[in-house]
């Protein structure tokens, strides 16, 4: 079964859903076979290069249109995060499959529309958490609901970053409040919150601190992934933050501990989780993202530590598809994975996790320690 | 010349500061010798084992009596927490040096007088925040004092144990507010503050969470070291943190993130920092104490990554004193250090530092959280 | 430029084969686009099945015919090592640009007759030595060209794997001489030997030892990958090497220490290469293929320590095709980056490397290594 | 019961041996007390100041009155090896008790004579194999025996020091054959052979390959440790190996390899062993000596990787002696287990292991390997 896929943008994110598309059928036997029907973006010259490269079979300038064609039946969001919501409500209301980057969208009430939309409009809908697809993440999830770790005590998520840490890095729109909402808790902290939610259930009460560190930037473009240029000596004004930590109260009791930063000096993108529990214990860094570190209390006294384990195994979610235990896959196998679930679910007409209501939930909490952060105050989280 | 030790207490940290003492002349060259005089404990018995095997040349069954001797130059503390204050003070009286376990009293009312007592009186004072000791956090905080991380962005610091997630782990006296004053917190977290005072100045303000989560215990006894085995069938009641995480600002603008738990399975005494830079970054832990991670952002561009620095050549402090560079050393050498620092201030007639200011302003530090943690709220954290 | 392909085999390598053509054009800018034309094997609904999958055009059941198609330019050859010789030279004769997995033949005799027909017949080949292309090994590559590591002292590589050290693994192909030419020397050896020749030079002289632990195994296949079950009770007899270690002087004056084996429990894939010269040094293990460890001799005294780097920068080869710092790539991307350099030589009409003078050359060391192994001497290398 | 030493040499190891003397008490319960009686060297003032520092009550000046005295049951020989031999036969003849550093002697005739003299008189001897004192080391032991990594097929020994590589250092006394009798071989290698003879057991045959990368070296002197500086314009031949490597055949079918340079650049005592067996392998590392990774193949699928085991518990040999888990020795208690085995050997009237067997059986695998690089050939091990 075709599925077309019409994809809104074309930058750092669209060339890993391109490319996770196109790799689903190689890896993977299913019904569902995605098709690269049409790519979307304003500047129609740098649309058409991009579809020519990573195989679109035609292009739009006008996202409107490209709701508006029949022969699309997903909607792929990956633009800057303030044209989600209009974006995904027109989608739905045109009755397409809807996929979305994180964060899901630029407010709260704005989530609330598109969680409300896809319902009413009773489409499949997904957003874009990608490390919840790593093999290792997969298999954590496996073991606590397993019972493997028992009741879980700690949750403690770091996700470090260092790309502006120069003065002289621009003003892109990743530091603009009004394109992204937030900055390293949007950007970043959401994928810990995801996983949070994932792997140890709902937040019941926050209380943030955030920072910016540097607060007026030379404006600029981005140049491709997280790469950019001054284009001028105008400076303008960072509106998000530059990092943020937060204490989480789970509703299981599980004591959560988070930061994430954009200026974590010596760390490119240093996103790891720390489970500890009263039968065992997890450490996960995504830059080696297929070692498990897994440590077990019922093993023999004289013989306990955390096993260096790489989830490449035929018995590790996804691992199985690709090559011998011990070749290791990379980031942009998350993509394939949750692209795949996504097509499996329209192909058997079954909802996706995480879909909308976990993008809407996130929002919740990014609002909330965003409130904490700026009242000073301990928060409760609403249930979406 | 001699320094005469009296020392009150003998089960681990007495053990730890008998053996640092007996070291010092061995490794260091000084005109100071400490001389293990007289072993003080209510247990006159187990106190005779114990200064025959450790080497102390007299003992006494209560303190006020060693501190009267004459030939007695030094008190050194080593008992539980509640009884520091009253010691510190009457030896301060004598006109002894004193020094003292960490963290420094019960209250922060009791560090204040003791502060107040060692000052009037005019004595040498020393807490033993023994983790600064570490050459590899020495030379950190060269790096830092020579400006070659820059300014600091970011400290992050987790002290990480899990000895105690059985639940028919004892109710030991570190578990008893009234004996210990805190739980995790100042136990271990106040080595944290200390490292994080140290490295990158004073805190001007907390947000914390902690939690108890084994509220019963069988009563119990300490066995040696952190081992502990049940009495009694008889239950009673945790009265302090077993975990604790905090969100500080630093006076110097830096970002601080804390966590310290006995809950934290798999870990049995993992005490870690990592310091972000405008120029650089490092990464520690005690379990390989030895090594510094070292990032350096002029580093050539493709060659930048953690240096992993064994800290053991001559340039590295008090690393010198010992072995050929790859040849490690242990916890025990914390304390061997930190006393040669508090004999080396005493036969020079100076000050050392960490000192019972330091203790002091520990212990306002430690109260603030608790008050967050109980008020939920942000805490503003007085100058001692 | 369409490079229109015709691959003979389709398991474990067919699939890195095919995965990496497919991937050239969306990831790296070229006028040469690989055309997946027709795939080859003896069972022909088997290779139907594959085509479909993995997107080829056309099926062949014999691969005479598939050398024969005028639509054809390259011939690509990942079937078993023991009819690589006749494919290769038939396809040479051809005019066909060949690749081919490793090791290049059976024999010397067979390596030096596939050398001289490509020679002959003007035709661009190269054999899939694909750890040469990890953008850290490049990285080392240019590093030692450059001079950064100086003289080199010590070449230092253990290839590990332990997919065999269960007696019930059953006699696949790879464990008979008459199939595969040797064991693990020719399977993972031959690969450490690339990568001493491509770093540091030609070999002068070699002593070996090789072991077969297991003598005897049960009858039985693969089953994809390096998975397999036995499929008799019957037994026969292992005709490889499962382990072999041998000293190699380098034409440099390098001092050479080589390992290789399939019995080194608890290793899936460990495949490490050391390298210490004068002005530095350098470590790498396949399964953490992004980073390399660095260490300069000229770094700051105090200072001196391995550098973790994270080869995933556009500064590194091949990386600034993918993602953002930090973000990794896999196994799957050494084919992308061969595959694409061999592409490069055939639209620029000139050879590429490694080729099948490499490919003799490494099979008259394998030749050497396993004389040496059995007359318990040592052996010159002759020169290709 | 006093056991009184009397030591000859108060170097770089007879530091380490004074301070382990001095820690046994402290740390080991025994009826043994080892007293620091007499230090024994050329340089009368240069004792005496070392006497004082470390600790002995008395010096002497010429060896052989240290050995006429009657309140010496213990000679200690801390010297250069091309004296240990007059010495210890010396000693043994006046019915001393004999712990010597390693290797036992500069020659297999000598080893000889050494041994036949203990056996001779009787007297209880050892030879300072310092690494199997660590309690990593006696775990694997421990685990070996009770046939948890079940047969062996794999010994991988590496001992790597780079503190020569500099052309400027000079020609100290490590460097002459006539004083020291081999290099790295000798020097480091020898503890690697001894950690295979207590893990593995006895090898069989050998062939080896050794390189002296500089050839001549400025005249000079060691200034403690392993520093030195040259003291001379004047050059001098290097007659020892910088490097050796070898391949073993053990008795017990094991296949082995090692390898041990002092031309390792980037590793200051990067002692290495891995052993893979048919149930388990381990992996340990000196410059973390705390740690080992254990790996069970009987771990559950999916949570198979090696344990990182912090040797540091109750359960760990020696290991209960000092600290709570988690917090770490160093390389100087090393020294402290051996010695106290010496002692307890001594006091209870029993021998001892490594004894001068094991140094003669070094000695003579020493020799092996030196033939086997001079020769270029394979050579039988004989037995002691």
């Amino acid at each position: 079964m075709d599925i077309r896929i019409g994809m809104i943008g074309y930058q750092f994110m669209g060339k890993a859903h391109s490319h996770a598309y196109r790799d689903i059928p190689f890896f993977f036997e299913s019904k569902a076979k995605p098709v690269l029907k049409a790519l979307c973006g304003r500047n129609i010259e740098a649309v058409k290069e991009a579809a020519d490269r990573m195989g679109w079979e035609s292009v739009e300038s006008d996202w409107r249109e490209l709701i508006k064609r029949d022969d699309i039946d997903v909607i792929d969001i990956v633009t800057p995060n303030h044209t989600h919501a209009e974006i995904a409500i027109a989608a739905a209301e045109a009755g397409k499959h809807i996929i979305t980057e994180k964060p899901l969208a630029l407010t709260v009430e704005e989530a609330k529309q598109m969680k409300e939309a896809v319902e009413k409009h009773n489409v499949i809908h997904m957003v874009c958490h990608n490390y919840r697809f790593v093999p290792a993440i997969q298999y954590t999830k496996k073991l606590i609901d397993e019972g493997k770790l028992g009741k879980i005590f700690h949750f403690r998520a770091n996700y470090l970053q260092d790309f502006i840490i120069d003065p002289g890095f621009p003003l892109i729109w990743r530091l603009k409040k009004e394109v992204s909402g937030s900055g390293a808790l949007g950007d970043i902290a959401a994928h810990s919150i995801d996983l949070g939610r994932y792997l140890v259930g709902e937040m019941d009460e926050v209380v943030a601190m955030s920072q910016t560190f540097i607060k007026e930037r030379p404006l600029g473009e981005m140049s491709g992934g997280l790469s950019a240029s001054a284009s001028s000596e105008e400076m303008g004004e960072v509106t998000v933050d530059d990092a943020v930590a937060f204490l989480v109260r789970f509703n299981s009791g599980t004591f959560g501990t988070f930061e994430a930063s954009r200026f974590a000096t010596g760390n490119r993108n240093r996103n790891t989780i720390e489970i500890n529990g009263e039968k065992g214990a997890i450490r996960w860094d995504m830059e080696q993202m297929n070692n498990l570190e897994i440590y077990l209390t019922d093993d023999q006294e004289g013989m306990q530590g955390f096993r260096n384990v790489n989830c490449t195994e035929e018995v590790h979610p996804y691992a199985g598809a690709y090559w011998p235990a011990g070749h290791i896959i990379g980031y942009e196998h998350t993509f394939i994975h949750l692209l795949y679930e996504f097509c499996e679910a329209i192909v058997n007409n079954r909802q996706a996790k995480p879909d909308f209501h976990d993008g809407y939930q996130n929002q919740l909490i990014l609002k909330a320690i965003e409130q904490s952060a700026e009242t000073k105050k301990w928060i409760d989280i609403p249930k979406a």
